[in-house]
């Protein structure tokens, strides 16, 4: 008997790997077939010197979106890994929680190339937009 | 009397704001005028799902070492954010420590353009090219 | 009596001035409040060596979309400078002609985002994703 | 009897068939392994709106200067496609020439990153930082 893991299964074993995104507190909210969504609550852990969420949060958060969802179409067998990705951020709140959405927009054998958006989302649900991320992945064979 | 702050003394008012940093260990080695490195060592909170050193930590190392060189040429009393960065991954190791170096490329009244580098060095000293980025900041008035 | 230049007219303007977007054949096909589509027929003026769209002219191309989407939002007097971008390709084709659609993404008072995707057309009106891109720019007074 | 291409000779005869480099006037300067030096002289086919060189010329020139650094070190019979570039424009200037210098950062198996810087260069023979570019490409099979 075989099981064939669905995206989500995917997506979740791996980001449970990851010893930075669990020690973050990264929450997988949802992933299909080159699409993936992740949140990561406000905390001290997470803040710049102002006090609101610090780039490198919502830099990871993109990362790793843009990344699963390329993860959700490579060849089974396979990983992907970061070539590189380029990230404007266009506010930077605080409390509340982080979204990013991630997208593949182009699934080649060589690279893959995604896209993230991430929003803020504050404690009355107001959503505003937070940072843009565009992205190129590597699939690579798994070894573990 | 007054006293200036050494660019040094500057970025290490801020990054001991910065609660994410500090939470994840970062330490400041120099700022001198346009030059800032940072080191951050290996832990289980600095990992992806192979047990290397996180993309989010080597781009949030990289971003904060760029920024910190802007933040030693912008004008007294304003700070920098950062407007957006790209970074290519060249290799991912374990172990050892990630180390950044920022270099302001320009320091323009409207943006500043920074580069880092990032190299992993293991416990052996042997160094190896981690990552580059180039980045784009803005200065703003310091609110706190 | 006072004049308003339409979002069109503005960008029309500024394009019939730049000499290199004359020579390559740019047209201008729409452009309203931070939207602007522009296309480029190919011809041998345009080729990479296998004769498909040259990477150059494709980014030339998203590099003004994403412009002028910028400058029908920039306050009158104004005009943008190209702080940065970046450009992923994902396909490049032959024949027919290359459209781009800039859009803004967000209008800062220092900085304004945008992002351009690029299509091929070909003669039977197939359409292929051909570019995508996100840029950094700055509004600056107008100097002619 | 087997002719092995110089560096210098396999990057000439790729930009000979590049209809737009060639119909630009590109001048390939040096090659050697990992490194290309391009120049492009000032005229009307490559100004913007405020007659300074265009940003699309630029970046076209560092394109092909990264790109031409990769194909030096590309495995004989292959060539190299770009994925994705970003370039932070720093000066615009008229007259002169510009000068785009590649060079290889990493040459992997799946993908290799170059640099390129683009100085202009007046008629007094005065150095400008005109442009810095970070360079994704992949090695492809030559087809012609």
């Amino acid at each position: 008997m075989t099981t064939v893991q669905t995206p989500f299964e995917r997506v979740a074993l791996s980001l449970a790997r990851q010893g930075m995104m669990t020690h973050l507190g990264v929450r997988l909210l949802s992933a299909s077939e080159g699409q993936v969504a992740l949140a990561l609550t406000y905390s001290d852990k997470l803040t710049q010197q102002q006090g609101g969420f610090h780039g490198g949060a919502i830099g990871a958060l993109a990362d790793i979106a843009g990344g699963y969802a390329a993860l959700t179409v490579a060849p089974e067998g396979m990983e992907v890994v970061t070539v590189e990705y380029k990230i404007n951020f266009l506010n930077s709140l605080q409390g509340g929680e982080i979204r990013a959405m991630g997208k593949v927009l182009k699934a080649g054998r060589r690279v893959i190339v995604s896209t993230a958006e991430v929003v803020h989302i504050d404690e009355n649900g107001k959503t505003t937009a937070c940072a843009v991320m565009q992205q190129t992945l590597a699939p690579v064979p798994k070894t573990y």
